[in-house]
């Protein structure tokens, strides 16, 4: 008999990290591992001893398609960095006591950079005291920027909902712009890289002319420029779109949605809560051409929106889950599930692993030759990339007309845990 | 034979308002007219003789279905009011002018109550002249605020996408959690009438435990009440979503968005911008409670969001256009189609014609015993109400990962038009 699994969430959510769940948990029962356990809110609630048998949730191949359909962290998340090990062992005795005492074997973390410094310093800690569990990291995020992937799961179906979504603001705009030029700008999540940024020009195509301008995170932004450029573009249509990463920053370093007064807020840990860029650009263009402006963000829909996942997206989240129990089970540790892309026509992929100490705290960022010289567009090579990733649709279970979620909110499931912080 | 029809769009558009434009099309066709014209931005661009064969652009089947999945005004949009006869007759002039010149029999306008006043003023201009011409308005508008019809086409879609947005956006907060409360504010459309914004609490089911506190603009918002209530909330819960009109005032009758420095714009027309009250909002709640605040604004996207509309809007829309030409057909003049509630449990609806005159310029909004005595959330009432609007899915057509459109922006077609603006 084969030990039991655990796995964790960790960092921000996607419309696909369940279904990662959903993989992890179907091949570890295929398998013949004994439990799988969720740590509740990734390793800090676990430390909290936080934990449930996903059995419980997961009691039927209906819970699992559902599981696959729900969007953000079933299991809950968090944002906690474990101390380097000669800082502070507590935490490691800690951990690995409890994964002791629920004779843990395989212990799977789905996350982003920040989760993969967790697999990382386990495994070390584990080669130091020769503790016998394996670690194995399973890849996540709507921003695309961990190395050795050729793409992360959650960067597809994040990059269609922006697709999707620029599409159908273009659409409207067109509509309204009769004797009324009209200026609008969208701003998309992620800081340092502009993966999901430059996914809105997939909306280009026979039936759309996409935005006009695109401007990612890895370039200095400059307001003057952007407001010129955009008025050269009034000279010649009447509806102009502008797509802005919520990471831009100007020359002297400062992020642009500093500039917005009423936006610039910080969350409880001293994080500025990037918001406001397309706001403050809307007002700034409103005032020096005049014309009527349009600041939409999509904010938390780009990585929470199921309704619209991609199903290439979907099904390699599941197959990546996946993959992390077998190498587990073949006696790999200190890895990361990565895909790799086996062709380009017909989109063909495949999972492998690789060192998690060569992907772990590693910024994966757009290349400067798939942005166009002027600094305000990607190229056609970096939507080739992008396009297969949007592919196909999973769609949602809809009950009473809404999506249907698999939760462990509302109902009284026999708790593990002795202390349920919602009580 | 019979003469020819021509169609205009008017106003804001929603998800669907291409469906009553398909629905008078195919109608007009079968019922043996000639042309079908549609002016291009309403009677703003007819007036500078910008109209088009619609044949010339919906070809097939699949042109028309293309057609009722694509969001925005595919003609183009206005707004424009026209005078009262007897202030200028010059603009009644040229409109007939233009009306017998294509002789057209048939004019139907697809909008919402300046709109409705646009076919009352042209049916009194044709009475007073013994015109020949038979005007019918199609109602549409997200904003579900047209008198004397059960409800408007376009907001059943918009309902659908804000309750779906909703339980994802509630979905993902819940995942951030531990150990960590969050306050989240959904801005929703809908200046002066709150059913949009109380739709938002159709999310809540037995996966999803929907919005905690919901304001209208049908009654007058008070801050520090509103802080107080998330207080007490934060209390009990981790996690506090409020959804908020974008028109709600507080007591000296003032729009809370007004108070959000940055945010408070006007438009080329001296229209405020409706946009920051979420915003503005969650500045409040972080300061005096100190809490992690997200603002969420729906935007455009509400009446754009067409990969998400409700199957029975779209054939509501679809069938209501078609309405439109059979009463012209049958002779009426004056009038708006109006949509019947037939029955409530199960769902059916049938399309009736009322007279414009009592339709114009009169706005409905969520009636007081509809909405909680507390006045922040809608009582069920509300959503035995709107739930059966929101049902089914009209499955966008899905070329290379996206939502196709049907478009006229980007092809040269035959313009009859002598001076496209575009030009």
């Amino acid at each position: 008999m084969k030990g039991n699994v655990i796995v964790g969430q960790s960092g921000g959510p996607t419309a696909v990290i369940n279904s990662s769940l959903a993989g992890v948990f179907k091949t570890a029962k295929e398998r013949g591992f004994n439990k799988v356990y969720g740590m509740r809110n990734g390793i800090q609630g676990f430390l909290d001893e936080q934990y449930i048998d996903l059995s419980n949730h997961i009691k039927n191949e209906l819970d699992l398609e559902l599981l696959k359909r729900t969007p953000s962290a079933f299991l809950g998340t968090c944002r906690y960095k474990l101390p380097d090990i000669h800082e502070d062992k507590s935490v490691y005795e800690r951990i690995f006591e409890l994964l002791n005492k629920l004779e843990i074997e395989v212990f799977i973390y789905i996350g982003g950079n920040d989760s993969m410094d967790t697999i990382k310093k386990l495994t070390d800690y584990s080669m130091l005291t020769g503790a016998k569990q394996r670690f194995v990291g399973c890849p996540k995020t709507i921003d695309n920027d961990l190395a050795m992937t050729d793409h992360t799961p959650g960067f597809g179906s994040a990059a269609k909902y922006i697709a999707t979504s620029t599409k159908e603001i273009i659409c409207d705009a067109m509509g309204f712009s009769y004797k009324k030029k009209n200026v609008n700008i969208i701003e998309i999540m992620g800081r340092n890289a502009g993966w999901l940024t430059g996914a809105a020009a997939l909306s280009r195509g026979e039936d759309c002319e996409g935005p006009d301008l695109i401007y990612l995170p890895e370039l200095t932004f400059d307001v003057d420029k952007f407001v010129e450029s955009v008025q050269k573009l009034l000279e010649k249509k009447d509806v102009v779109v502008a797509v802005v990463s919520e990471g831009i920053r100007t020359a002297d370093g400062r992020y642009v949605c500093e500039n917005s007064s009423g936006s610039e807020t910080k969350d409880a840990f001293g994080h500025i809560q990037m918001t406001g860029t397309a706001s403050y650009l809307a007002g700034v263009v409103q005032k020096k051409l005049g014309c009527k402006t349009r600041a939409v963000e999509l904010s938390t829909l780009q990585r929470a929106a199921a309704h619209l996942a991609s199903k290439i997206d979907v099904d390699e989240a599941f197959n990546v889950g996946g993959a992390c129990v077998k190498a587990a089970d073949e006696g790999r540790t200190g890895v990361m599930v990565v895909i790799v892309r086996v062709s380009d026509d017909p989109y063909q992929s495949a999972t492998d692993v690789n060192d998690v100490h060569r992907i772990a705290n590693d910024e994966k960022v757009v290349p400067r030759n798939w942005i166009n010289k002027a600094g305000n567009y990607v190229t056609e090579e970096f939507l080739d990339y992008v396009r297969p990733l949007i592919q196909g649709q999973y769609s949602p279970m809809m009950v009473e007309g809404l999506p249907r979620h698999l939760t462990m909110h509302l109902k009284n499931y026999d708790w593990i845990t002795h202390n349920h912080h919602n009580k």
